[in-house]
């Protein structure tokens, strides 16, 4: 029997990693973002590196390279390997209880699963390239072209695996805009949704 | 100087206007809904029933045939007088006070409004169903066919007058499912959004 289980979707630069972290140290709950991927890198047999590069953002030139890259006997590329290999290990984080889950399409591998909230994060283009030139160390056209690809093969990741539209409100229980509300009150909005 | 204004957006048997008229109730906010049909057909010299007809739910008969409708010397359609006469009224409601305004594009044009909560309400086809049923005394199949007609509708009259995908949860400060929240966590959420 599962926990309660919330997952973050999130524009680049919208502090959505950041606002999930707090959530689940607020609530006690385990988190999962990027720390994942050792487990996905053991059941899929590829590298950190690897998995690291194209777990999420998936495939990456497009769908047009993605026909011809190399698969397996069984007709399965490894993007579709790792992929796989990710949502086995969601499935399995899920089962164990209390959890927040940044990122991986986690809303949607989770869609059958009860007491589960799923959050989309989004912001405003001049806060997200602010926030991401400070992180980054960039200038604001270097930042604003590093979300526009990682928002890009994001979406495309999500679009390929789910066949639903990133970013669609319908996708999820609550959507919040972080840069109009502030980040400590979107973990106020997200905590409230679990009382 | 305008005061707090939320605006609604709703998928069409999610609870959204009722919803927003509770919310307006428990604020002591002006509530504007079909109630301002009077000003909108003062202001544009239609009837009464012509705007309840068109207002929010132009270009009825999609794109083609639109451009074919009658217009006026100036070249504008009656369909852009009539959203030219609401898009002011809105205006001058914004301008009033603290109110809440469900419906007829009200985020997209009061975007530069300051101290404004634009939210989408939106739900499972399941329990949109099941209302409409109820409401508008219909079976199941009757409801499916009525959510998904009022849906295209004004999903069309809003991109054809915001260039913005109806849905995206870009476009709002808060998005959220009334079927999976239930209706009074909605209120909730909303009412705290302004603290």
């Amino acid at each position: 029997m599962s926990g309660k289980i919330i997952t973050i979707s999130r524009e680049f630069g919208s502090g959505g990693r950041f606002i999930g972290e707090e959530v689940a140290k607020k609530l006690g709950f385990s988190y999962y973002d990027k720390n994942i991927i050792h487990k996905i890198a053991e059941k899929s047999g590829m590298s950190v590196d690897f998995i690291e590069e194209n777990a999420e953002l998936s495939p990456r030139k497009g769908l047009f390279s993605y026909a011809f890259i190399g698969r397996d006997k069984t007709g399965k590329s490894v993007e579709d390997i790792v992929y796989e290999a990710q949502r086995k290990v969601i499935l399995e984080i899920a089962e164990k209880g209390d959890c927040v889950i940044v990122g991986r399409n986690a809303n949607y591998i989770l869609r059958e699963f009860p007491n589960t909230i799923n959050v989309f994060i989004h912001g405003n283009m001049p806060e997200k390239v602010k926030r991401i030139c400070k992180i980054h160390n960039l200038n604001e056209k270097q930042a604003e072209i590093m979300i526009h690809d990682i928002d890009k093969r994001r979406k495309t990741n999500y679009q390929f695996y789910t066949d639903q539209k990133w970013g669609a409100a319908s996708n999820y229980t609550l959507s919040l805009n972080s840069s109009q509300l502030g980040y400590e009150k979107c973990m106020e909005l997200i905590m409230n949704c679990l009382k």
